[in-house]
């Protein structure tokens, strides 16, 4: 069996011109990054808006299990089996963050016979916009802390600064640090941590923002601080939106590359999906969406996290909703969360398997809330036996949702076939009759929250901190209580123990704390410890990796 | 008058590839960053490196002042001049840092007619080299400091790790931090600090390297830390060398750009001239070598700092010494070195004129001691007279050097024919007769400070601080007592007082303390305090900057 490196490095890329010509996009439209890279002009964006808009697939999961689902593979798979069967299709895909990168093999690309290439380029700078991010929000900071040390006009409390640096590095030495030490001539001392830069609040705006204005307002929007007074004090009020949107104003392009079997992919931003929305970018959506007759795109975690907030936060802000809902799920996955321990995923087992679809069974009914078309994909695997195939199709039947098994990591476009046809016979027969589960759109913070534990999660109800209570009497003041909600919760379990798996009930999810990311536009309801910065494991994969005389990575996948 | 952002946006840039053609560089040698940057594939440079070397021309400078001297912009006018007169002239430059930009408005591009472009870009993110350079660096912090974590087999101790974080940002707040609170899941708590990115020994390193394998032996030789015994500890030792070089394989390859008048410029990495070579790197210099008759490049601060550094550590790695050394000097600074305030500079004043000459004699007899044939340029003000220019020639003239105006700021390639010829008349005359100032090659440490403080400088001898005794001692054990030595001084006075103006005499310098930078090949003899995190002003430039509906910059000079 080849390796996901020796499968990449064997694929004869197209110029990424030839796959832009695929978009009827010149040259001219693109922004060449090396080869086989290139970044959407801004006029060629414009031009772009003005075709027809095509159909949307989202692509999202169970919750994940240590076994693994493989929702990009089933991702870029499906969108070269669509173009396979003559279907225009573009992909739509989050960019992965480096810092991951050097701590645990494994990249963000796919894998198999379904992925996106050059992975290396990918997976190390790809065309700067992490870079970018990590800039802006470490230059916010400088100007931040420059205020404090130059006066502070705007009178910020420095015990109350809540913004915080990144750096895209899995680095846990810089979770918790003290800055402006050395006497006066070197800032002012306060407690700081730093978050990987894809938890920073201006990689959610990114992939918010419809266009570079729209970029600028949320940007002035971010809270940084409270003064003394306990006031906000915005970006705007720093007077530095400006500056951050000229540092950013490359990032905010989309990222076009190429499949294996070039399929046009835009790799475009990468929020988390639990303190974030974690989606790729409007704009990267938007632009495939007007390039192809289908596009198909992915959520971070299971659907009950990214799929909720794909449907919840960026439909309203897309403008947009999908077409259909492609779930993904492994038959090994399902196992796990019918009881059974890693070791022993394997053999055969048909109890476990029944009693692990009620987890999945669960995110098809929460998807048909939404009013949307449901497709199951089974990312096969060696160890699935036949019993289990046909026991699933049995119970997915039972719940009236088509399934399809898919290979797409073994056979590439021709293993997603069947599931390609199977999407487009369902989007041309139904209507899109997308709602949304809220009452309003301004139900308040609780209800929201309300909504989402018993609708989505299957949850009894909510608790709420004290720190949280006193928290929503102050965003009533400041006028933020109606805002989106951005549920933190572990992606293992439906509910807020990530211990719970297939469908737990008769549990409450208790809300610790309200982060503000009004810039962003929602606030984070974190239901537990939220890691905003990873570590390295004790042999970090970096040991590994080499460089030839060429430039060559070796050792990187 | 125009600005120089204007001058800029009113030029029309070719195309790279075209820009490239002059090179006789084909679009497959290129690695296009969009339509006006490129870097240089490896396999080009293979190619490239077989041609005929041209000849090399360093500029460098008088010590400078706050009157300005305009070293790029003459560097670039006589590039841009050498074309005109129908030598084939590559112009070979430092990159700039981000973090300034944000702080004091002006850019590090040249100005007036004597530009490099895009402007905007390689003022920004360029081609992501710095990005790539503080990745590399905080990946090494962050790879040390969860070797310590882990369980510390090296036997680190964590009070003598000297391998500091970067950013490229102007950000005092961070020159002395502690990490790693929190309590034992989140580090080991120890003091630390930030410098600017262009401070990182990765990027004195990267300008060093001859290729890549030579970067990956550097990097392995870094001194991160000492054990509790007092051992240096390497990159080596952790074993992430590989891993490093793989997160700079783009940096470093050389950038092309192009100036206003399209002459083919490299430019490619910016370490300090103080605490490292303040020079270009040594593959720019070499593609530069070999694509063109001629080279033009500079050196940072003055001919003192980063003109002795350029032949004394750069040469000696680069494998050619220059032709011709241009020495720029600016009435007004002149002025300034014989005791004039910047206020009066503007009326006319030969006996000051006379008197600062003083310093630009020096050097003019410093290049001589290197065997180097030396032109004199003097860059045109508005304000200067007819009577101190005659004076000024009078004087140059006495020395026995050459001396030519140079008005390219104000009147492009035009403006620089008469040094150009001059240049070329005495390469073409003279043949290249360097020589080390150094007695052998391996001189200790104090031989070479001596001779740099009592050739270079003019001083009577050197003061050793009690510290930098200690560590002269334990440098011999660990065999590090006979490296180049690299001069941290202040760059405003040939002394290590930067009150001294003109050619000070009768003084000694004191070292302070030594910097092993064993990666990069030598010891920083530190002269002073060296500030190696610059700070933001009280209204950053940041305020001003901005972008358009459609990203174009705005106020970013």
């Amino acid at each position: 069996m080849k390796t996901d490196i020796e499968i990449s490095q064997e694929a004869a890329l197209d110029p990424i011109a030839k796959v832009a010509e695929q978009l009827n996009l010149s040259e001219d439209d693109l922004e060449l990054h090396g080869k086989y890279k290139a970044k959407i002009d801004v006029s060629a964006m414009n031009k772009i808006h003005q075709n027809k808009e095509g159909k949307l697939i989202l692509v999202t999961s169970i919750n994940p299990t240590p076994a693994g689902e493989g929702k990009s593979t089933i991702t870029i798979g499906l969108g070269d089996a669509l173009n396979r069967i003559g279907k225009k299709t573009v992909i739509a895909l989050r960019e992965p963050s480096l810092g991951p990168v050097m701590g645990i093999k494994g990249g963000a690309t796919g894998g198999g016979y379904a992925q996106v290439l050059p992975m290396e380029d990918i997976n190390l700078h790809f065309t700067g916009d992490m870079h970018a991010i990590t800039t802006a929000n470490n230059a916010l900071s400088a100007l931040l802390d420059n205020h404090l040390h130059q006066g502070n006009e705007l009178g910020i409390d420095p015990r109350r600064v809540i913004w915080k640096r990144v750096l895209d590095l899995n680095d846990r030495e810089l979770r918790h640090v003290t800055v402006g030490l050395g006497g006066p001539i070197n800032g002012v001392p306060r407690e700081d941590g730093f978050d990987i830069t894809v938890a920073s609040e201006i990689m959610a705006i990114l992939c918010l923002s419809t266009d570079i204005l729209d970029l600028k307002r949320r940007l002035a929007n971010i809270v940084v601080a409270y003064t003394y007074q306990r006031e906000p004090v915005t970006v705007g009020d720093l007077k530095v939106e400006g500056a951050l949107a000229l540092i950013l104003k490359e990032a905010i392009k989309p990222n076009l590359v190429q499949t294996i079997y070039h399929t046009p992919a835009f790799v475009h931003g990468g929020p988390f999906a639990n303190i974030a929305h974690g989606c790729n970018s409007i704009l990267a959506t938007q632009t495939a969406l007007h390039c192809g007759d289908y596009t198909v795109t992915e959520a971070g975690f299971g659907a009950d996290l990214g799929g909720e907030k794909f449907l919840d936060i960026k439909v309203p802000n897309l403008g947009k909703s999908p077409d259909l809902v492609v779930i993904v799920a492994t038959i090994r996955a399902l196992k796990m969360h019918g009881g059974i321990v890693k070791s022993e995923l394997s053999a055969e087992n048909l109890a476990a398997l029944e009693k692990g679809f009620r987890n999945l069974a669960k995110h098809i009914a929460n998807m048909k809330k939404y009013g949307l078309p449901v497709v199951v994909a089974i990312n096969e695997f060696i160890s699935d036996t036949q019993k289990e195939i046909e026991l699933l199709k049995d119970l997915c039947e039972k719940e009236g949702v088509k399934v399809e098994l898919a290979s797409v990591w073994e056979k590439g476009p021709e293993g997603g076939e069947a599931l390609a046809k199977t999407v487009v016979e369902i989007i041309e027969e139904e209507n899109n009759r997308f709602r949304s589960i809220f009452s309003r759109e301004d139900d308040t913070l609780q209800e929201k929250i309300e909504t989402i534990v018993t609708e989505i999660y299957g949850g009894s109800g909510v608790v709420y901190s004290k720190k949280a209570q006193q928290q929503l009497e102050t965003f009533k003041r400041y006028g933020w209580d109606r805002l989106p909600v951005c549920m933190a919760k572990t992606q293992y379990s439906l509910s807020d123990d990530p211990e719970k798996l297939g469908a737990p009930e008769e549990f409450t999810v208790t809300i610790r704390e309200f982060v503000p990311k009004i810039g962003a536009g929602f606030i984070v309801a974190l239901t537990g410890d939220v890691m905003t910065m990873p570590g390295l494991p004790k042999k970090p994969a970096a040991l590994n990796m080499d460089v030839d005389k060429n430039g060559q990575a070796i050792g990187l996948f």
